[in-house]
């Protein structure tokens, strides 16, 4: 066994430039597949080393929001906490106040802290800012990624197509035929993939797709809410909801409670998420469990692994989802 | 106009020891009464100025909190982000797994990051964490302080009595008699306070007070569901609860559906805090508003002005609190 190589030693193997080997063992996008694949061969062979930084990196790690709102967040600190904990890390909090990408002054605040790196939570960062922790060797994880990832940037996420699969199933399962849905905001890949499980589901079960019972929300009560509203005022209104998380369940308990429907007797709604404030909404929500607080202790592990320098098992991480059931959902009346 | 003087020219001055001066400075209580007058009196006549730490504190606000559950630390994180947002300060999150008192390696990692303060949110340090906080003039904050603050530590506060006698003084004149509370755990003064605002409005009412109406919970939704299963089972049941924080108010929730009784026709409930979660409570819960972002924003204000080397104007703040009246609470039943 020789000693795994630095970016130096293995840019000079295969011929091409530091910053080009740096790219690939950040899990970046933009370099040639052919390049990439000689410096992931000598990798294979050789092993990596990530260089020693010029200015040692401060035991921070860097978690970023793109919002602080109702439990999720609250379960996503307590994972990282935990990792952090064992690594001697402390934890720095940002908020993007509803932004999905940092501005100057937080990128700016990161490079002058020094962390041991950043996990960037349903949110993401420019190319110019990629560039710039890659420049000091500060690894970028994702967390429940807002956009789309890419293939290469470390990241990690639930089983979203499968949850809205099962989600789907169980309300099919029970009787239901006219189930809406009220999704993500459009640009979420984690919201898309719910929604193509709950098509998956009723393609499946030979239930046609009715465009009617498809809506898009915002994550937010609000939104839940707002559709809601629209869906139970339809003429031929849906027996179920699938709410594409819980925060909008709770919004379409709201629409329904206003509308004089009792859940689940009169109309049975399923969540996506597991928070623990929905576990005392009345009747206690059925919902897809997503194991956040997982999710999180898995992204800070990968970040860990990054700052020292080894290979990631796998740079896209998927946790299982559950269908928990509770009292929120219950047979059509015939 | 002279300058402000340096802690180590105001112990010239007043003829004691600079640890002594520090201790003034920095609200501790240990100092003898007529020592303390005298250092106050020197800062009156020339003020004082924090000296230049030998190593510059780093851009950093330390946030402890006990426990991260629900909305509650979310609420203030937000407060203290607005602040240091304003002044480029990056936040530092820790929780202490439901202690009230950090170990050492919270305190190792604080002094080893040089934050410029520290804000412990319902809890405390010892006193040997506030002495090595002291001698490297880091300045610290209570923030709804659990245990007794003591006079000269810095804390924000609500102003908990008042809203103890307002959430009773509301029920009281909806007509109820039978007013049960559920306090939140006995070492933390808030709750004494509350259950003090409580004895007075029944006090000055003429409503004797009945000791077995009274209940000592823990803030948190389990105790509130407890001891609101106890309390509904009386022969001689209460027609309504003052829970003393919006998580216990929800365990009343729970133990109200449990039993068949419906709010607030067959019981009115109110809670104190008026965290976000419970607007979607079904009915809605009237409540006593602490102002959870403004107290948090406050707190981070006086430690900037600590920094700072600035004097507080008050070293003890409160803020009001607001009964916000919702759907919870109606007359009792004839």
């Amino acid at each position: 066994m020789t000693r795994p190589l630095t970016i130096a030693q293995l840019a000079e193997l295969a011929g091409v430039s530091t910053a080009t080997v740096s790219k690939v063992v950040n899990g970046r996008a933009e370099v040639a597949p052919e390049t990439r694949a000689a410096v992931e061969s000598l990798i294979r062979r050789h092993g990596y080393r990530r260089q020693k930084r010029r200015v040692s990196p401060s035991a921070l790690v860097e978690l970023v929001f793109h919002a602080l709102e109702g439990d999720y967040p609250i379960e996503i600190i307590k994972g990282v906490g935990q990792v952090a904990r064992e690594h001697q890390l402390a934890v720095v909090l940002s908020e993007l106040q509803h932004r999905h990408v940092p501005g100057q002054g937080w990128i700016e605040g990161v490079l002058s802290r020094r962390p041991t790196g950043v996990i960037a939570v349903f949110s993401g960062l420019t190319e110019e800012q990629r560039d710039q922790l890659d420049a000091r060797d500060i690894p970028l994880v994702l967390l429940d990624p807002s956009g789309d990832p890419g293939h290469r940037l470390p990241s990690v996420g639930a089983s979203n197509w499968s949850g809205g699969l099962s989600a789907t199933r169980y309300l099919l399962d029970l009787g239901h035929r006219r189930i809406a849905i009220v999704t993500g905001p459009d640009f979420a890949l984690s919201s898309r993939a719910r929604l193509d499980g709950y098509r998956a589901a009723l393609d499946r079960a030979g239930v046609p797709i009715d465009p009617e019972l498809i809506c898009e929300g915002d994550f937010l009560a609000g939104g839940g809410l707002a559709q809601a509203h629209r869906l139970l005022r339809l003429p031929d209104r849906p027996t179920a909801i699938f709410a594409a998380n819980d925060e909008q369940a709770m919004g379409v308990y709201q629409a329904a409670y206003d509308l004089g429907l009792r859940i689940p007797d009169d109309l049975s709604v399923i969540g996506f998420d597991d928070l623990p404030a929905i576990r005392r909404a009345i009747p206690p929500l059925t919902t897809i469990r997503q194991p956040l607080t997982e999710m999180a202790a898995a992204a800070a592990t990968m970040l860990v692994t990054l700052a020292r320098g080894e290979p990631l098992q796998q740079s896209r991480l998927e946790l299982g989802t559950d269908l928990v059931i509770r009292g929120s959902t219950a047979p059509p009346k015939a």
